[in-house]
């Protein structure tokens, strides 16, 4: 009989697969796969468009290891119809995108963006730069799972207060306060920085519209390194052209790449990134530290120990 | 007899004009000044060259506040000469500059620059974005003082190995370990991040040289927030085409404005600030806290409790 195979959908470093033949050694390990091979996959790492109707479509699909965080691309329906159990990568970008986001603060609190353009023009002007302080500022973090505590952690160090939103409002460790998701509007006039990083939802979808950009200070930032489609972005281009608040950087977006006829390009309060915050030197140690976790309790009992992703809930 | 003088070169709010005259009730102060009354002045807040010779040409003068942390733009041998105390305002910028310094490293290792330069032109290109990880660095900090210290504190809390540099390699705390100047040529090729705070001092003039350069990692940020002297621009410049290290982030200069016709400006690596880390919200504040402690101990018995600077020191 055919060994079972462990398909990695992205290659990794001979020491991790030889790492994963050593705890499952039933298994054939492949990266490069046949059509036939394809019916044969019990535990696919990744998920691509290429192969998804394929693996669906066999009964031998047992558990899918995402590499994202976010797993609101995958077919959760059909995982949950089927019993195929779902990992995901919650906790890898963490530091970087904690990283992105303090890095995003400072060089606007410091005036380091309009110096950098500036520069391109040889121009020295220090009127022309505006600055403050980021310590003592209250920052919202709209989603406390890995990277809010690990972003909490690290800027509260930095002396900012930091609150939190989720779903169900339950408190967290490192959070002055927690609010549930429905009290969002309620605290965000106190903030000075709101910060998205929400996974792709029904609950999430446009939750940052103009009720909540309306309520936020003069003098705030707004921050998503979430799920694009978290922002109604219509919404966020009027409420910067109101100037309901002072900068937005998006790391982002409902369609991606930004299209270039996107009016959010244009705003000089407007940083945008693509798509870049979690990526994270030394990526393949800190993904098959989740993996090699999972294979473990998999090839014991079938269980996953780390990350699964409720498939009702989406995350 | 008239009244002596406190003349402060600077205007400041009316709460803190009431609190100088409630500590010395038996002094005149002053914004506005004539020509007649420089010869009264006791105390000066602040030093410009367009009053310096008719207060150093008075005996009156006993004590010198200035604004800035560095003084090697004042005439300190004849404050020597003359007996005039002198202290300065180290520690009002101690904030601002770390976190700037925080802010040039986080936007560099996260590809924050390019990003801005991309947005200009609408590129967008995950590709051309080059990232690091701020956590794990070694930091070298040349200059212990109380800027070096806040530095120290904060970006060790974002994972950052500090090491030090001083005088004589006099241990401060918050330091993994600390060198003395002579031996900063040995500490250099271990360190990720090196960045001069230093004043400006005959010890200090052009210490960041080829020698210094030529034994950095080249993946090494280099970033100067200390005086521009320490520096040696041109063997800064051959450092760069030689790309002895990374990147620089300069925000003094030998000469300032920086010249338009100085090659700095159109290296990629190197990020031009003018002379804004020590930018500070709330400024007034924090420089009341050191002059009126100090104002208090000069009237009740001549002598200045914090941030005196040993003239023949200079710092």
């Amino acid at each position: 009989m055919t060994k079972p195979i462990i398909f990695l959908q992205k290659e990794f470093r001979t020491e991790f697969i030889d790492k994963i033949q050593a705890i499952a050694p039933n298994y054939q390990i492949k990266t490069d796969i046949t059509a036939e091979d394809l019916s044969a996959v019990e535990i696919s790492v990744g998920w691509t468009k290429q192969f998804s109707e394929q693996l669906l479509a066999s009964d031998q699909l047992k558990w899918v290891q995402s590499i994202s965080a976010g797993v609101d691309y995958l077919p959760l329906k059909e995982f949950s119809d089927q019993n195929i159990l779902l990992s995901n990568g919650s906790g890898i970008h963490a530091l970087s995108i904690s990283e992105h986001i303090i890095g995003i603060l400072l060089s606007y609190y410091r005036g380091l963006n309009q110096s950098i353009k500036n520069q391109e023009r040889k121009i020295w002007d220090q009127g022309a730069i505006s600055y403050d302080q980021l310590a003592g500022k209250n920052l919202l973090v709209v989603g406390t799972g890995h990277i809010g505590q690990q972003l909490s952690k690290s800027i509260h160090s930095l002396g900012v207060n930091v609150y939190g939103i989720n779903t169900t409002g339950h408190s967290v460790d490192g959070f002055v306060e927690t609010y549930s998701i429905k009290n969002m509007a309620k605290i965000v006039p106190e903030m000075d920085i709101v910060v998205g990083i929400l996974p792709g939802t029904h609950e999430t979808y446009h939750i940052f519209n103009s009720d909540i950009f309306e309520k936020m200070k003069k003098s705030a930032v707004f921050i998503n390194v979430g799920r694009g489609d978290t922002v109604h972005t219509r919404e966020l281009i009027t409420a910067l052209e109101k100037k309901n608040f002072a900068f937005a950087a998006l790391d982002v977006f409902e369609e991606e790449p930004l299209p270039k006829e996107n009016p959010l390009w244009n705003f000089d309060n407007v940083l945008i990134t693509p798509h870049i915050s979690g990526l994270t030197v030394d990526f393949q140690n800190k993904f098959m530290k989740i993996f090699l976790t999972n294979l473990k309790s998999y090839v014991a009992d079938k269980e996953l120990s780390v990350n699964q992703v409720e498939l009702d809930r989406g995350y």
